[in-house]
């Protein structure tokens, strides 16, 4: 028998099945279910099934706002809105709250049924972003959908899809087809494709078109550069790595030649009716975060910050939902700033964060230097963190590597999640905590968050398969074990035989020849490193 | 030529050298020095030059307080005390202050002449401790000189050697004599070993004389876990993991045995006495950390802690340098109560803390789960970070392991030492950053904390020669560079063309004509990930 399957809760209604992973445990201990975002797995050329199809059809997309924002505000629990509370332990009501408050987003495109639905706000579980996409040296279509079945098997949230060069259009759709999460993206990528790369010769038309071929497809949020604004560039001439965003280096580039604000920001409502009519949610975007410790928290990232705060409002009175991006590269001490910053100008309207990685001395593991800036900001506040791989800023990263991102960024997101005090996070680390104490070592595999290397970590040192059931640990060897002691210790306390007070108040000698008498030998300590 | 080279700075005599790793550049920048752990290399069977021997002749060694501490506070400033200063770049009468003071230790066997002296303390560079040792199951003695030599080449500022089995006094020599890094021990494991693995027939006689074998080897500081008092050992009885100290679950099961304060406690003046004829430093270890999440800051826990206080006291009248370890599993928000309690508790000696990690469900990704709360505790004030390898609680780490777990310590303590303002510590990032930004891919490897891998993974992608002269990375392919473009800005903004006043208060229609002229076409934006 597989102890990890997938089980289904169901809500008020057939069609509402909320997927778990469910972890069966040994020793008579109920079994644990984990947050699940693999879907329901698909054959790459069919696609997923369309889940969301009778819900949005119900609701009609004929009207002008479709979207969950609007619903909720109306004070409407729609089916999304079930299905996420369901899947986070929470009450539907304070769901939809969250979401009609704008501190949460739920982020489904009509024209994207096949996914299952999430949400993303610092009241809930923290979530992870995947970044993939072909680019002009890597084009594989195949090899980007593996990819995202691959990331959301070790618990990708949402994926977005940054494909450049060639074959963007027919790329998206078979990602979008395939993603049981929501699907983002940074449509500028694309409308400068259209341009022959050229930045200067973008348009709103070219972009609006843009915008409105990747909403048909279905993609779910939509990263916008809109608050880069021309008096702002010359604040990031003098900074160390200056204009380190794709998509801010392309704003400042048009702001300047044209000398006039971006098409982004001066036709933000035109682009609020498009995104309200799709439900796609706006992920704003910070053009001007820092690239290096030295240009963390400066003039620059803030003053477009404060244009996003301006640009998130405008945005709410359409009914669009809205998250906004953060940095980037940033010192531990300069952290919390951010997020008390961002909160504050935008309503508390979810934060994005790349990151941040918190030194720039270790290319090839930026995936750890950034997952403790990401740990960090996520207890803070940050709804979700966009990961980074061991590839950063060296090259484009192959499955392996994205597994090393995702893994990195969901132990930081439940460190925050423990940190933060979300109902129910820390009953995942005392399972696995219990099971270790008691050498249910499959128990301990089965719950951790990579089974198949656990396992092969620990085979490596002792592969028999008596070694996993055995009361010790290759720390150790089988004479001496910390954790034997400590049960022993327990049993003894269990019967009565060990309290505190008795300790402390009385004598007690001849407690000492009752423990071992009843331990017999005292087989002994070494669990631990030191 | 080699563009990473060792070079020494001599000091106020000639045998006063320290080391460093000097890192050439491109583009006519100057030269970046790191701090260097790797020692001047050694034939494992000859052993290291003896580096100290004169100095420590030179004070003799018949008096009974032959410590740092004892110099520190008659106001000498010792060559070891000078050493450090270079190596710190700090004035080394703040050093004599610091070890005065007992907030800094500077860990120096006479015995062990070969080590090149480091400074242990929260104003000085936060430092990683790397563990090492044969088992039951492993007992290569050359292969633990190959993990301790590799170890100090990826930069661990101290080794411990947690050998247990076989052969403990022979594998200790070889890594004693191998070690330009002060050798840490916890003597209780050998100590019972001599009784047969058997705690209850431990003696303090039995142990003291393995304090005595071990300091005439060499042994830089030994922890003690003198602070597991009787009347502690049922606190932790009801907890979820009990006792995970080995040195803890031995001295709690001798304890309750024999119904007395452990041997540790009653004879720790007599320990003061041995440790100041060697100047070995206390590591007063913490028996009851906690072993999981669900344990952590509980009054076992803490219990200990004023214990350990009161011994700190207690060294101190024996001029003894002491630092005190700590935890262990620590959501990040119970984090700081740890070290300001330390702080408070123990007169700010030196907090030496293993990880804390701050989630259990992720086993073979320890180094990262504890790495992020490994950076936080360095910057609340941690001295120095026990590293944790990816095998941490499933088996027994190899050569790779100790590198990854190394690697992963080396980035939470630079990002401490960011985050706590060391004095030169951000000049590092900003010079990779620096050369980051002008495409100077050579400088960037060369200057990274693991050169090796960053030009692995970048040859991965774009494996030719003239790639890593190139103006462009492979996540952006040749044609767009958002580093470019900035680049581009920043020359405009050299030459006068670009100011925030001239934006924000004249119109400047005309800047926009120059920009394009002057650019010609502008060749963009890609090199991040969204």
């Amino acid at each position: 028998m597989n102890a990890r399957s997938k089980v289904y809760v169901e809500g008020s209604r057939a069609d509402i099945r909320v997927p778990f992973t469910q972890v069966e445990l040994s020793g008579g201990e109920e079994p644990v279910r984990l947050y699940d975002t693999s879907g329901p797995g698909s054959e790459p050329e069919v696609g997923l099934p369309a889940l969301r199809s009778a819900w949005i059809a119900e609701r009609g997309t004929e009207g002008a706002r479709n979207t969950q924002l609007h619903y909720a505000r109306q004070g409407i629990i729609t089916p999304e809105m079930e299905f996420v509370a369901i899947r986070e332990g929470l009450a539907a009501e304070f769901v939809r709250d969250e979401i009609a408050a704008g501190r949460a987003i739920l982020p489904v495109n009509v024209n994207h049924p096949e996914s299952e639905p999430m949400v993303i706000g610092k009241n809930f579980l923290t979530k992870i972003n995947a970044n993939i996409g072909t680019s002009a040296v890597s084009d594989s279509i195949a090899a980007e959908v593996e990819k995202l079945t691959w990331a959301v098997k070790w618990g990708a949230d949402t994926v977005m899809d940054l494909s450049t060069g060639k074959h963007i259009h027919e790329t998206r759709e078979h990602i979008v087809r395939n993603s049981p999460v929501p699907i983002g993206t940074v449509p500028l990528y694309q409308a400068l494709e259209k341009v022959n790369g050229d930045p200067v010769a973008l348009t709103w038309e070219v972009y609006r078109d843009t915008i409105i071929e990747q909403a048909e497809q279905g993609v779910d949020y939509m990263t916008v550069h809109a608050g880069v604004l021309l008096r702002y560039v010359p604040l990031a001439a003098q900074r160390v790595t200056g204009i380190v965003s794709r998509g801010g280096s392309i704003m400042a580039a048009w702001c300047l030649a044209h000398h006039q604000e971006s098409f982004l920001y001066t036709h933000f409502r035109e682009l609020c009716e498009i995104f309200a009519k799709y439900d796609i949610a706006f992920s704003l975007g910070d053009g001007l975060r820092p690239g290096s410790i030295a240009d963390a928290n400066d003039e620059a990232q803030f003053a477009e910050l404060r244009t996003l705060g301006e640009l998130t409002h405008i945005a709410w009175e359409y009914d669009v939902q809205v998250m906004i991006e953060g940095p980037g590269h940033v010192p531990m001490h300069k952290i919390k700033e951010n997020v008390d910053l961002q909160q504050e100008i935008c309503g508390e309207a979810p934060f994005y964060t790349l990151g941040p990685l918190t030194t720039d001395v270790a290319p090839a593991y930026d995936h750890i230097t950034s997952a403790i800036g990401a740990a960090m900001i996520g207890w803070f506040g940050t709804a979700m963190l966009c990961y980074v791989t061991p590839k950063e800023h060296l090259g484009l990263p192959n499955r392996e590597d994205v597994k090393e991102g995702v893994i990195a960024y969901k132990i930081a997101a439940h460190a925050a999640d423990l940190a933060k005090g979300h109902p129910g996070a820390q009953a995942w680390d005392d399972a696995l905590s219990k099971a270790r104490f008691e050498f249910r070592w499959q128990d301990q595999f089965n719950l951790a968050l990579d089974p198949d290397r656990a396992r092969e970590y620990h085979d490596e040192t002792l592969p028999a398969e008596p070694a996993k059931t055995a009361h010790f640990c290759s720390m150790c060897g089988p004479k001496f074990c910390s954790m034997k002691i400590s049960q022993e210790l327990k049993e003894y306390a269990e019967q009565g035989k060990l309290t505190t007070r008795e300790f402390v108040e009385k004598g007690m000698a001849d407690k000492s020849d009752e423990f071992a008498a009843s331990g017999g030998r005292v087989y002994l300590p070494v669990v631990d490193t030191k």
